[in-house]
Formats: C-alpha cells, sequence, structure tokens
C-alpha cells in the first residue's frame, strides 16, 4: 500500500498524489531542484526532486501526479525522493482518493436531510426546498462540497454533514420553545450555507472565488434563494423576506459579517445551532488530529486558549 | 375572583395581594398618602391609599397583604383605591399564589431531572447529583427557585426550568460528537447554575443577596460542589477540577464573569447550551408578553434591536 | 399666513398641518382629551383637543388635517388649542407644504445627476445607469424620497441631495489616484443608497418598512441592482460582481452593516466619500437648527460631544 | 546604466548606493563576512562581501557607498558579490538619486500649495502661513521631508505631496456645506502635518526622533503654530485656539492618538480629508508596486484585508 | 444660623446662598413664578419666588443673593418660599462660604507641596518648580482650584488636594524600585493637571473654557510647560522634553485622551498615582455623600456597579 | 569560575547546569546528535553533543546535569560543545544555583511581611494571616515560589517580593483616605495572589499546573482561604465574603479574569497596587535587561510600545 500513513522509511514506491506546493529552488551549484508537498485522504509528505531530467514531466499544484520515488527518513520526518513525476490524466483517478472526507457514513446525512424536507409542511417552503435539493445540477455539488477554506468541515462532504448537523440541532432547539415555525427553522438550517457552493471553488483548490471575495457566502446565499423563488409562482413575499432574513443574520452579529442579526426566534435557532456546530467541529477536529499523550492537546489559535482532552 | 387579569372597572373587591412598591407622599394639603403596587401570579396594578386612617395597618414591601378596594379606570389603565388594608399571616395564604411561575409541567420536570442523573454513568458524579438532588434541603429550595432576578427565568421554579431545557439541549449536542464524556455533560448541565440557590435571594424579594453581589453564583456554585465533594471519600481530583472547570467557565468568555473560559468539549457544549436557552427564553418571554397586533413585538433593549413575530 | 414658523399668540387660525402624533387621555373628571403633535414644511407645534364633540373627526396619525384653533402661550411655548379638526382628502393638499425638504435647488441636483451619467464612457455600466433613472416609476421615487429616518438627508429629495453630494466628492477624490475606474466610481456613487428607496417607506411616514428591518438598504441595493442587470443581455459576471460589491461595502466597516468591507479603489472612494457626507450634512444640520448666540451649539448625541460654531 | 532595476546577472559594476543594513558574520571556518542591503530610488538589493581586505574601507548603515561589484543569481534573486567599497563624501552625489521620491510634479505641487495661501482672506491667517512657508529655512525641509516611516507618502517630497492632495480634498468639501470658513480649512489642510517635519528625522534615517516618540507631530504641531504666533502681534487668540484645535483633532480620534475630537465642521474636514488621502495612497501604493498577474494584489496588513485591482 | 445643612421646617430665614439654576415659568393663571437652586457649602436647596414684585430685584445664575424666606417641608424635602432676593455685593461676601472645600487642612497641604519641591536635587527641575509655584499669580489660582468639574476633587482646593496625594503616591511607588528618576517623578506628579487651571474657569462657574474645549489640560499643561521653560536660558532640551511627555501621557491610555503613553518608568508612576487617586477618590466622595443604611452605598454611574460600605 | 555570565572561549570546563531544552537531531549521514540549552542563574547558553556516546548518559528536560565540555564561539556566540554529560543527583546541588532569584534581601522581605501581619488588630483577620503564614508547609513554598510564568517576578521569591511590594503600596494608599479598613487591606495584599502557590509549579518547572489551566489562582486563592477559614472557629461570614471578594476582583476587571469587579474600597486598593507593581516591575526588568547604549531599550511586547530610559 502507498497510502501516506502507512509509507515507511527505505522503500521504493510508486504512486498516485495530489500536489498542493511546489517550489523550484536551486542549489549551491546553481542548478535547479524542487520541493514539493504531496497529498492523499489520509495525510500530507514533503518531496524533493533533485534533478530535473527527462523522466519529470511538467506540472502544477493541484494536480494530480504519478509518482516514483523513494522514502527517506530526514530529521525524523519521512520525506519522499522524487526520481520520475507525471501528471495524471482525469480519467486515471478518483479525486475522492486525495482529499480528506467526512468521517460520517454519507448515505445517512443523505437520508436524513431528505427526512428533513419532507417534514416540512407549508407548501412554498416545500417547494422551494425540492426545487434546490432535487435539481441534480446543484445536489451533486452540494454532496461533495466542503463548508470551509480550512478550521472546520474543510473535507469533501464538509458542508452536507454541517447542514444535517445544524438542522438536527436546531429542531431540537425548536422543539423546547412554544411559538416556533419549525418549517421556518429546517428551511434555514437547510439552506443557511448554500452560498458557500460558490464562495468556495471546487476541491481539489478548495479557495475563495472572487465572487467569494467580492460578495460572500452570505449575501450570494440569499441572492441565489431569490433566483429560485422568483421562478416559483404566487411565493408569498414576506415568506421570501422571512428566509432571506434567516441567511443574511445567520453569524448573529454584524463583526462576523452578517448585515442584519436574528430578529426573529426562527433566525436566533438557525445562527445558535450553526455557531454550536462551528466551534464544537473545530475542537473535535483538532482533539482528533492531536498526536501525543498529553492531557492537554495544545494551544488553539482561534479559540486563543489550550485545550484539554478528558479521560476519565 | 379577584385574580388581578380579571379586574374590572367600578368593581368592589376583597382579595389578596403582594406588595411590591410602597411610598407614602404629601398632597397639596400636606396630608399622606400612599402608592402602592401589588401583584398576583397573574399581573401587577397600582394602587392608592388616599387617607391613612386606622383600617390600613402597618405592612412593607414584600409583604402579601388583604385589601378592600374599588377598582377605577385612570388615563386607560386600572387602579384600586384601597380603603382597608392588613397585612396577611404567613398561614394564611400560599405564596405561589402571588408570583409567576414556570408555564411547564413542574413535576414532569422533575422527572427528565431524575432520568438525566439516572442516566449517569461514573459512580462519583452519580454519587454527587444524587448526594445534592436528593438532600431535601437543597431540593426544595431548587424546586421553587428563579434562574434570574429579570430578563429570563425570573419565575418560580425557573431554576429547575432553566437546568432541564440546558441539560436537554446539552445532551442532544453530546450525541452529535465523537470524544465527549456523557456524564461529565450532565453533571456540568445539572450543576451549572446552583449557585443561583444563593446569589439569589427567595421569593417574594428574588434580589441579589450580600453573597451574590461579592462572590457571584459561578464561584460560589465551585465552592458549593467543592465543599460538597469534600464530604465524599475518594473522590478524584481530577474529576473535581473539571468539574469545577465546567462551572466556571459556562458564561464562556471572560466578558461575562468567567474567570476561565471553556477547555473541554463538555465544557464548551455546557456553555453553549446555557447561552442557547437564555436567548431564545428571553425572546420566547418578550414575544409572550408583548400586546398589540403589529408584527413588531417592540424593541429589545438587551438584545439592542426590534423582534418581530412570525405568523405565517 | 398659518405656516407654523410665522404663528403669534392670541391668534385664531384656519389651517392644514401633518398629524405626526395623537394620543387621547382622561382628564380629572374621567373625560376624554386628546394632545396632538403637528407639522408642516417649516416646523412642529403642540395642540389640544379640550373636548372631543362634532365638530372634531375621526383622525390618525400621518394624516393631513384641517383644524381650526386659538394659539396660546403655555410655559414660553406657543400651543394650538384646537375647536375644530377634520382629515383633509388627499386632493385638497400637497404633501410637500408639510414636510421639510432640501435646501439645494431640486433641477440643478437633477442637472448634475445626468451630467455624471452622461460621463460615463464603460457602455454596461452606461446602459444600467440609464436603464435605472430613466425608469419613470423609479425616479419620480428617487426625487422626493428621504436619505434617512433622521439625522441627516432625513427630508424631501434628500436621497436626491446625498447622491449628487456623494457623487461630486467620489469623483473629486478619482481625479486625485491613478490607477482609478471613474465610470466604476461613478456608477457606485449613483447607486449606493438606491436600496433606501424600500427600506424607508415614503414620505409621510418615512419610516422603516418590513423589508428595511429584515434585509436592510444595503442588500436590497445589491439585489435590486442584480435584478436589473439579469434584464440587460450580455452585462459581464466581473462588472456585476464589482458593482454589488461597492454597493455592499459602501458603509466600510461590518460593525456598520456592510457584509464586506471595500477591496478595490473604487470601493474605498465610495465609502469614504459617502462616510464624509453623511458626517458634515450631520453637523451642518445640527448647527442651522440650533437657537441661541452661544458659540457652542452643545451637545451631539450621535457623535458624541459638543459642537462648536466658528464666527471669525 | 547601473539603476537597481536595470541590473542584469553576469555584469561586472562600479556604482554607488545607499546602505540600509549591514551586519558582519562568521562563515564555518571562523572568518568574517558581511552581508549589506543597498539602495537607490529605484530598488533595494541585497550584497556580500565575502572578504574584509583592505579594499573594503569603513562605513554605516546610511552612508552612501561608492562600490565594484559583480551581479548574480541567487535562488532566483540578483545579488551583488562586492569586491570594492569606500564610503562617498557628501560632494560626490546628489542624496535625491538614492531615495525613493513623489511621481508628481514638485514645481506643480509647489505652485499649488502657494496658490492656496493666496486665496486665504483673513489677514492673520494668511500672515501665519507666510510666515512659516516664506521661511527658507522650514521651506526647504518641508520641500523634500516624508510624511510617514513608511505606509504611505514615505519618501522624498512625499510630504508636500499629502499637504497639497488634502488641501484639494478639504477645499473640494468646503465648497459642498453651507457655513465653512474656508480660511481655516486651507491653513488646518497646510499646517496640519507640520510637526512631521520634526517627528520624522531628514532622509536618508527617515525615522522617529526621540521628541517624535515622546512628544509627537500633532502635539509638536500644535507646539510649532503656538511658538510661530507668539510673534505676530495681535494675533486674535480664538484664531488660535480654532487652530490648534484643527492641528490636535486631525487624527479624528482618541484611538488614534487626538487628544481632541473634531468639534467643528472646519476640523471636521481636514480630518476627513486626511483619512482619505491616507487610505487611498495606501493602495494606490500598494496595487504600484505589486507584481504577477493575478486578480488580487495581496493581502494588505494595515488594511487587514484582499486587495483586488480593477481591470475593466 | 442659616446654613443649608443646619435649615428647619417652618423658620423664616435672612441668608446669602449662591444661585446655580433659575427658571421663569408662568402659572395656570399665566403669571410668572421662579423656581431656583440655591446652594452654600454645605448644600443645595430648591426655592420658589410665587410673586415677582418689586422685593425680587435682578439676578442671574452663579450671582450671591441675600433672600427672605420661609422654610416649608414639600413632600418631605425642605424648600423655600422667597418673599425677597438681591444680589449681593462682592464686598458683602466670601465666596468660599457657598462652595465645597477640600476637607483636608489647606495649611498643611501647602507645607507638604513645599516639601516636595524642596526634595528636588536637578537645577533646571527646580528652577522651574519654584518659577511656576512662587509665581503668585499662579498660586493664588492653583490654592483654590478644583480638580474636576464634577466626579472627583470638584472642589474648592482640589486641585491642590489631588497634586499633593498624587505626589505623595507617586513618591512611594518611585521607592519601591531601582532606576528611578524621584526628581522627574516630582515634578511630573506636581505639574501634571496644572492644564486645569486654565481648562476649568474659576469657582463658582467651575465650567469648562471655551480653550478648555478646543485644547484640553493636557496640552494647554504641555504648552504653559513650554513657555516657562523657554524663559529659563540653558534649560536642557531633553529634559524639557521628558516633562511634557509625562504631562502628555499622563492619562495613560489614548482613548483617554493622552496623546502619547507612558514610555519611561516616571511617566508610568505619575499616570498610575493620578490614577489610583482618581478612582478612590471617587469613591470615597460617593461613601461620605450616601445617606442611609443599607450596606450598599447604591450604584455608581461612572464605575457602573454597586459600591458596598464596609463596617468591621 | 563556571557560571554561564562568566564563561570564555576555547577553555574546557567541568560545571553543573539545569537543562532547560532538549532536542536529537540527524546529521546528514542520518547519525543522531543533539541540541540543548543550559540555565544557571546568572545566564543561559546553546550547547551542542556531537556524538551520543557512552559518555553522554540518560536526562530530561529539567534535570541538573554535570557537563564536561569546550566552549566555542559561534557566529558571535558562546557554545558548548559537550562531551560528557550525566544527570546530578538531588543531594549533589542547590537548585537555587541554577535558577534566577530576586535581587531584594530576602530576609528584609519577610521582616517586613510579619511586620505587616503583627499591625493587624482585627483578631479573626490577625488569626487566619498567622494560620497561614505560620504554616510551616506553605510558608517554606512561599518563600521560594515564582509570581508569574513570565514578565514579572518570575523568579525564585518572585511571589515574596510582590506580595511585599504590594502590600507596602496598598498601605500607603490607605493611609491617604478616610473609612478604610487597614487591616482588611494589609489581609487582602498577602493573600491575594497565594492561588499562585498551586497555579504554578515549583521550579524548575514554573509552568501552569492542571488545576492552574482549569481553575486558575483567582478562584484558587479563594477556595483555599475559604477551606483556612472553615477551621476557625466563629470566623465571621461578612468577613470571610469580603476577604474573597478581594482576591475575586483584584484583577480589577472581568477581561482580566475576575469574576467580580472590586466593590469596596479596600478591593480597589489591592487591585490598584497589584496592576502598579506588576506594569512598574515589568518596566524595571525589561530596562535591566536590556543592552546597548541606545537611549531606547526596544519594543515592550505586551506593553505594546518602545521604553525608553532616563540618564540625567
Amino acid at each position: 500500500m502507498t497510502l501516506i500513513c502507512d509509507l515507511k522509511a527505505q522503500e521504493n514506491i510508486k504512486a498516485q498524489y495530489l500536489c498542493k506546493y511546489k517550489q523550484v529552488l536551486k542549489n549551491k551549484n546553481g542548478k535547479d531542484y524542487c520541493t514539493v508537498k504531496l497529498q492523499d485522504r489520509t495525510g500530507i509528505i514533503d518531496g524533493k526532486i533533485w534533478s530535473l531530467h527527462s523522466g519529470i514531466m511538467p506540472f502544477e499544484v493541484d494536480d494530480i501526479v504519478s509518482v516514483e520515488a523513494e522514502v527517506l527518513l530526514y530529521q525524523d520526518n519521512l520525506q519522499l525522493s522524487i526520481t520520475k513525476l507525471k501528471k495524471a490524466e482525469a480519467s486515471e483517478y478518483d479525486l475522492k482518493n486525495f482529499i480528506p472526507h467526512t468521517l460520517k457514513d454519507v448515505e445517512q446525512l443523505e437520508t436524513e436531510l431528505f427526512t428533513f424536507i419532507e417534514q416540512v409542511q407549508q407548501p412554498f417552503v416545500k417547494k422551494l426546498l425540492e426545487d434546490i435539493f432535487y435539481d441534480e445540477g446543484i445536489y451533486q455539488e452540494f454532496l461533495v462540497h466542503s463548508a470551509a477554506k480550512s478550521v472546520h468541515h474543510a473535507y469533501l462532504s464538509g458542508l452536507l454533514e454541517h447542514t444535517v448537523t445544524v438542522t438536527k440541532l436546531g429542531v431540537s432547539m425548536a422543539e423546547l420553545y412554544t411559538g416556533i415555525n419549525k418549517d421556518l427553522v429546517i428551511a434555514g438550517c437547510l439552506l443557511h450555507d448554500l452560498g458557500k457552493l460558490y464562495e468556495l471553488t471546487n476541491f481539489p483548490k478548495n479557495d475563495y472565488s472572487d465572487e467569494g471575495q467580492l460578495i460572500g457566502h452570505i449575501v450570494m446565499g440569499a441572492e441565489f434563494i431569490h433566483d429560485r423563488i422568483s421562478q416559483i409562482e404566487g411565493f408569498p413575499k414576506e415568506l421570501e423576506m422571512l428566509i432571506k432574513h434567516i441567511i443574511l443574520s445567520h453569524h448573529g452579529e454584524y463583526e462576523y459579517g452578517s448585515p442584519k442579526r436574528p430578529k426573529c426566534l426562527e433566525a436566533m435557532i438557525v445562527h445558535l445551532a450553526d455557531y454550536a456546530d462551528a466551534k464544537l467541529k473545530m475542537v473535535e477536529e483538532f482533539l482528533r488530529t492531536t498526536q501525543g499523550d498529553d492531557i492537554y492537546a495544545g494551544y488553539h489559535k482561534i479559540l486563543n486558549r489550550n485545550i484539554r482532552k478528558v479521560n476519565l
């Protein structure tokens, strides 16, 4: 096996990896060499191409490359000394093997998603959700998209996992209070991050698009819903405004990029569910990817504190 | 019936109410008169005692008083013109009739509370919860205490309702992530606001105690747990620290009075569940107590925004 | 003349005013009377209707009413004692007489507006501006709308005046630096507050609409532009994104409700021009409406400081 | 030619440069070598002196040095291998060749400056401006000084360019509102950063002076004006206070080092004009000095965002 | 005795007070009457002039007035019903009787002040202090001036008391650390608030002057020192800068109006001593002027918290 | 002598040092070598163990090690080339020789500490202080503990020095105001940082303990006092609350980790004294450890400004 997590020093391997970084440098004799970072779904490894001979074919960052290499140990870390490299054709590989993906069962997440849609009573809300999630062009992208560039849910099907979890949390909250319109909560949860489909480019890039930088997923999501609704005859104006309000206010505060703060219980619930999942997933991932036996997993830069494991 | 919500202009009534405000003033002829606010569990009403004759017996704020009065309409509001007033004896009334209480079924809340305790596996955690909630002296106060002076859950059994709702939310969250110690989440949720038993005085006052102002429910709760644990032989030091950490960090940020911020998933969950219930209950109560048909319920001072109803 | 600024004590008048406030109260004998605030374009005055006899016909806030009254002096202020009052028909008055309006020459502002449009070179930008400002339905509203509920430009043609001034400032800035796309600056300035047409209702109300509260003029303006552009064949996607980015970022910072901060020079110019006009107009109006000879005009609550006149 | 922007690998050159950095290090054999950074008005380049023989004469940072060297390519960047180096005498060079300067026409900036002074009507304001800008000792420094250590206008004649641009912007604003004293606006704009003459040392250092660190250009400017005014007989006290107020408040907010916030329209205009020029120049320079074809020029650390080019 | 603190209901009095407030109103019959607030050094009392007959002579706010009146009890508070009133001549009274003053012994404060000056070793520092504090014109104002408009030390000799206390605290701190220039600490403490002599007008007004509002005591103090130093031949420039730096930075942070933050130990000490005295005096005065037996003195608006007495 | 401050290049030494850092690396031939940092009370030095032969015995970070080495000069810094290394036994050394310690006289600090305790009048306060400081187990740790991990007082007896200095400052303040309970001030100052005994582990580690991270010295100190007081019969509840309040509020603001802000004069004094000592000591240490002749000691990261020396 040549999965990155399984590599051992002194092996000679043939394998395919995703190139995430590439720089050409000069050695002391003025000769070019090349340093790369290669990734599959199980990890990431440094590589060196010491000689740019004819066996090293042209390639770019975000290409899948077929390599022949020796695995070396350098300063306690494994490294590839690459002797052959060639860009792979799209037909030769499945992108999913090179990108981390959700640890949850995707089919079950899909089932849960459609079960939520079925629970909706209000016909226009239901029609809107069906129009979007039964649209194959959208749904196939939704199925694999990430929910972030990094930090949390930055993996294949991250958006699906995040959306379903937020909806579960939102519905749990809705059931504890009176006077909540559950259909709006479900719709708000399912649609709140839809703008991320276009704010972040597809894998393997998974980086901010130009539109993402200029407009952002919050407004892009509201505009997307607006365009969809304009194709549903008789969709009530008030309902459109409420759904867009939920999307626009789901970051909760102006400082986090929401142009409106939640003004109704349903918008507050979507915000609180999104906020909770973002925080908890961030720490869950941090704990899972931390190595070592120390009871403290280390300093979390975004949360600005040490994170502690609990092993009782 | 003489419930405040049922009073009608021109009636002559005999009734018992809780006095929440009292001021003696002088009229233009230099004669004393007295203005009061009287409350029962259904509302609050202004009263005037125009003449302090012998039928008006000594009384103080927070006394239950038996009054005879005429109901008048003054500037669109009802008002009592009180002709007789006497402080009632503790034996003559049930305090619960004069104070707003939870709208939920208290017995069901109790059942849910003890069901959570039963779910706990870790023997020391379970022992601690049982020692506290099976202690009649504590439990009887816990059953009726409020969870706040105002804003949200500021009514009889408010602490019970808040505690159970936070625990439900916390357990919902715990089930969505891996690596969570559910026992700690349950214990943290059930104990997080226990310090409020002593931060706020009992009804009818329900106001900050001296200890509440100097120490606060966060540290008082941690100290209470510390004292209880010190009576359980063999209670693990690490477990004590984690439970106290959850209590100390449950406001989430220093600015909100927590001397520590949540450092483990369990502490984050207790904080997020508490935060969500506080916000949602605040708006739910605001919407319920707002009158009028306007789609906007009005400006919420703490949330600093207009709150909108949703009637689709 | 019965302009409010010209009224004198002891006069008996017949006049039309706009009712901005109305409350029915009870006097000490339990009889209803009514207190109102009446406004024309020159000022505002308190009125009392001491007896609700048959000469007082039904009316509501924001109605124009014809009144007969005596002008009285009460505690150093004039007040109307109203004896007859009747709601006026729309055909009987011109709303402009009852609402403050811009002090600038509206025709000149219009000329300046269209001169800016003519200067635009880029054909799609020009087409978009023409489609909007030559659309009579939009333009007639734009001509009279206010630019705010209060604080600055909260008067007839306030939006026109603000838009033209911001464009002048923006063009002045654009000429001082290199590499600026002047067409984008003009378009951004002319369109930046278009969403206010629908965020604020028309006069005499001039208050936030439901959509204004839920979505806000920033996103409403971007969505409006989006819908208009979708009807122009071949409109470049990048150009649409840049125009929407300028509108979305024109408040400059997240805290002021912009979901994006300005990322290109053109967006920064529109923001800086808008910011400068808002601040300066606010103080200009404050100084103009302040009475008295003190060199200090008084404390300005929004700017949080005393404002000083300069009379050298 | 030996301008840094024109150097090519493999050349042998003789040239003069400004030394901005110097460090003596030891190689593995314990022998000293020296690494330097050399600058002229077109750029900056690394240099190495591998052997400190007699051809390398004593020199310090901020000296102009005459060098003989070979141009080499090292890791994609040019580098000088220096074989001879000698400090140049002040008579041998013109400092302006070694420091970046304004891209604007200095003579035209001067003409604009004096045209503004001529427009002033108030005799004492005019006298003060003439006393300062016709004082050769001051004016010659003003002509070449920078307006900042870095970030924006940190080049020869930067202070002149910034001052003239702010005055243009300020006068544009003054003409759009009523009740503005234009003389005060002109004086405020021309004098607002005069303290920078002494807060920053002259080129080539262009770094904070001790007085700059302890007192700062805002208070230094006000004190300088105070001293100058005290030599003009009969200068009105109120006028002095207003000019000093404008200088003291030109950063707009306490957080930015202004001990007073603008309290009159004239002070607000000077602040807004200064603020706009600082922001826009910062981005204009950032865009001009960015290389590469990407539509995004990169992340701007002070503005804390990506900056986008507009090429329509 | 007619000190306000000694008045009793039903007395007829003749007395002199300082008028701090005056408003002419109309009664229901359209007749003028007048409401005033009168003050002496022991308190403040409301007064009514029900009839503006010839015994009531012209007077203004901040005049000392001689009154004849009856003391009445109205709604639990004493009130004067004034029958005669005349403005007093400056020769007829001593202003000190009408304004609160320091509770400390002024002569002892003076002794302490000059003892500090004598301790100074550095001759230029000593010369500067002597030039200022031995200047009778300055010293006589310094002796009586307040240190604030309100909040703390807002009474006669408040500036003297504050200055001496800050110097004592500063010297205590200086003695605990090594490397402190004690002369600079003493000079900084004694001079830090000298600008208040001109920022606040003299009693009885004790309000912000125009210069105080435009320039502020921090910069005014630095400028005052600058002018004084310019008259001392040979005064070292570095020493002048350090003393001005201490004055300019004594509020500690930009947000509190300091254009520089303390950069040397001596400036930090002056700031910390000033900060401590302001906070402690504010609470000491709040506790002293609070009535009632409650252990809590009440809510302090500036400190934003309840203040508790300690009586052990 | 082999004190680190006395080492010279080319020496061969035998010495004992504290190992603060250790990393095993591989050289280009794949052979292990080891880089360490060694410390004594006078400084810190890098070391290399080029060959891990049998003369290099097992050791860990925070061990005291006996080494034989050659002192070399590498890139202007001294370095040890270690040829023998062995972990020292606890009996072979005195830890104090390897850790920086207070520059003050410890015996004098102890005398001052007990003099403060003797001054206390209130018998319960005195009893509490004596119970704690005469408890040998506690006192021996208190004598040597640091007051911080870094920044200020991070050395042997740092806690003692900080405690005594804060108490001196607190008593100085207490004497300047009326109505202060001096016993409470002394107790608050002496006890305020007692929690640091357990928040920071003992030297040589001096790092945060698990309890320190989860609970923090503020709450740990309050709990420690609570446990001690519970063993003193009759200790007044109010007195306990006040002492705990002082400890809990001594950081002054929520943002700095205090769950309560000071509500009485005594708590404010303890906070102000602690705040002043922390700030001043931080700068005093920074100035003392700065090398070079520049009048500016450099940029202080925590204070976020340049620090200037004063040498007059």
